[in-house]
């Protein structure tokens, strides 16, 4: 079946942008973490005019067409379904143009290049985008997903650092939206329809973004809190002073916590052979201005000192000041140490940060009630009202299978969020095949409708992308 | 013709909720600076819902809607035009909620609720609403116009602050998008739809913002370029190490600055006698931060201290630090100024900050090459990329009249401006009647099917405000 379609696109784009070889396939059908299916066949083009002729062609095959960055997305986006009838557009060759502005403090890139290898180009210029992530995606992807990553609280996710925009649409034409402005206001934002938006009205070729000063100074301390309300008094004790170099608040349970120390032995227990408190804060500052104007590790180890004087000290139990990459070290530990400790249901769910105590502490009761063998074990950026709710348990403990336990739980969890608690079932990594459930029941049908009518326009015949939005 | 709807609109909302005497009208048929045109009718419904039935009884009565904030807009997008058969809508009444979450950052607010007191109510929890303006706009015309501001160099625009909105559709349905999250990621972002389009989607009855810690501090100097190019080098060089608190950079040309010591002798000219260089910078540092861990006004006089020891330092001819309150009383002076000097021709524009030097001097060139009898005064937001283009000149000097000459002008400096340097027509007001003809110009014919789309689905009568688009 791909015959003439590979043969067409082979003879657009050259012999080796085509890959029909079930052994070549194999890595562009598995997402890094998640998402698995068979490919009719890959292609790469290379120029945006070339990703807008791919998907004419698929258009006239009437092939269904699987944008993919660098296929680190956690929602199976950006692999093909089961059927062996998808063909999965790689941007892995749209990577050449990186022309930096260091005045205009902007980046111009092909969808395809890496993060690593912006901000890689950025460092010369003192510069970086500041999207901070474990993985290494494309920029394309980082844009059709939204990413959001843990310094949030001081930049923004993507949207907030993308001026300007290039899409290959699905009729074979390019929207050139590449904005090199900070102002701009000449009616709708195009931009904003492909942001988060799992490459269904488009596939992004090209972007314009903001890029920051790098900081000089960070300093990071750990601290002890009694409860989650202690957590997010602290929370907003230090931001009233420290806005503008508050640069993370990550939050993590001491049944998170736990199991870091018990699986990487290299990394350092602050708390000795002692408990840990019910939550540990991670708190980092960062600055541009030089140490001798602003000594950042003195300003936050003083700033926790005089807290320790007023009415929010009843609640914290511990103050650690340390590393950056010690600290971190614990922090980026956790979700591989619960895999260590069983059978794990992630979730990525925000709720406003003034209920972030409640809603975990109701997780916790609706679990304890209920399904009395999962364990919570919960940490995440509560600067940004985000947590990753990781619910942990053995086969052998669970009177029901995980295949039916799982979408049970994620159900509840969901339900409590959203309903109750004005949360979301995905705060960063998207919607995806994996979310389509929850957005199905959780979307308002205006939006959808709104939705319905942009894919009408962009994409009648309904070839990109593999969410249904 | 108003007397139908008219009593329609009395059933529905009440007898005072409706004007129709021309003298009543008045006020809502003339905006605060620009736009002035005659009303069927106004009416001002006070909550989300009695907005959407008055919406479905014009669409009823096929009646045209010009949704109207605090009339404070600069491109004539909030009054009717001069038929007599539009009905404004007001938001004056819709302005009952207004509840702050210090926790959450986050306020939730009724469109027709002013900025005003947005920040009163805020100062309370030391907070405040970010973007700085002369005027006091509502925030529902806030986010139908993404108003900038002075400060967007560090908080960004309306768009960047916004959470969650809440709509009325043409049809009489409400949208409900009143996210308090910063972080969901689910789909399609609604609300950008309806940020910065004019009310022509939408009259957006209710918000959520986010808000920041009022800075405790404040630092401002002025510093004397000798040219355009010099101050760029300033811009970068500062932004280097002080960006976390770096919260203004406005320049101002001499042809600007001049007359506002002409027109105002209460205003200290910090030049003294002497001709002032060709530009101005206003460099502002705020910060959270008390000063006692960081002194701002020492901090930015001693990077300027350093600046004049380095290869910067050439173009710069002087630097004075003094009163913020001092200093911006100068740049909020300059407008009105210029007014006092003869017809003034105002322009929006905004370039790559890297080209705003060489734009500039080209749009001088071509001034002086064909329009010699034209003055350009300079001066606005390179910081963020944005100049207030301010052409003036005296009937007496024209050879040709004004109705015939301001249309002339703009041409060419905005073919300038978008053609040659990357640039936009409106940089932060919007576009409305006033700047139609430049946005039939210049918008890319993709980007205006998309917008066709989306106006079929969400008013496919057409009967929702004055612009195009």
């Amino acid at each position: 079946m791909s015959g003439a379609l590979a043969s067409d696109l082979r003879n657009l784009l050259g012999e080796d942008a085509v890959l029909t070889e079930p052994g070549d396939l194999v890595r562009y059908e598995e997402g890094w973490r998640y998402g698995k299916g068979k490919a009719l066949l890959m292609v790469r083009p290379a120029t945006a005019t070339q990703v807008a002729a791919t998907l004419a062609a698929c258009l006239a095959a009437g092939v269904q067409v699987v944008p993919q960055g660098a296929n680190t997305g956690l929602v199976g986006a950006s692999t093909p379904d089961a059927s062996g009838r998808m063909a999965v557009l790689s941007l892995e060759r749209l990577n050449k143009r990186l022309e930096i502005d260091p005045v205009n403090r902007t980046a111009r890139v092909d969808g395809g290049v890496l993060l690593s290898a912006l901000n890689e180009a950025l460092a010369g210029h003192g510069l970086m985008f500041p999207i901070d992530l474990g993985a290494d995606p494309s920029i394309g992807g980082m844009i059709a997903t939204n990413t959001g990553g843990t310094r949030l609280l001081k930049y923004g996710d993507v949207r907030h650092n993308l001026l300007g925009i290039e899409v290959a649409l699905a009729d074979g034409t390019v929207l050139d939206a590449m904005n090199l402005l900070r102002k701009n206001n000449t009616g709708l934002d195009v931009k904003q329809l492909f942001v988060g938006t799992s490459g269904i009205f488009g596939v992004v070729t090209g972007a314009v973004v903001q890029v920051v000063p790098v900081p000089g100074q960070r300093a990071t301390a750990l601290v002890g809190c009694a409860s989650g309300e202690a957590a997010l008094a602290l929370l907003r004790a230090l931001e009233r002073d420290l806005a503008d170099v508050f640069t993370a608040f990550e939050v993590i349970s001491a049944a998170a916590l736990t199991p870091v120390f018990v699986h990487h032995e290299g990394v350092r227990n602050p708390y000795g052979t002692a408990h840990p408190p019910v939550y540990t804060a991670l708190v980092e500052l960062a600055s541009t201005l030089p140490v001798a104007a602003l000594d950042l590790a003195a300003l936050l180890e003083e700033r926790l000192g005089t807290l320790l004087e007023t009415d929010v000290a009843e609640a914290i139990t511990d103050v650690f000041m340390g590393r950056p990459d010690d600290f971190w070290a614990i922090r980026h530990h956790v979700s591989e140490s619960l895999r260590g400790e069983g059978r794990v249901l992630a979730f990525d769910i925000s709720v406003p940060r003034s209920r972030m105590a409640a809603f975990t502490e109701a997780a916790r009761a609706l679990l304890a009630a209920e399904y009395p063998f999962v364990r919570c074990c919960d940490f995440g950026h509560w600067g940004d009202g985000g947590t990753h709710l990781n619910l942990v348990w053995t086969e052998a403990d669970a009177p029901i299978p995980a295949v039916n336990l799982v979408p049970e739980l994620q159900s509840r969890i969901y339900d409590l969020a959203v309903t109750n608690f004005e949360g979301s079932y995905s705060a960063e990594h998207g919607v995806g095949p994996h979310n389509q459930r929850f957005y199905e029941a959780y979307t308002p049908s205006l939006v959808r409708a709104v939705n319905g009518a942009l894919k009408a326009h962009l994409d009648p015949q309904g070839i990109l992308g593999t969410t249904r939005l």
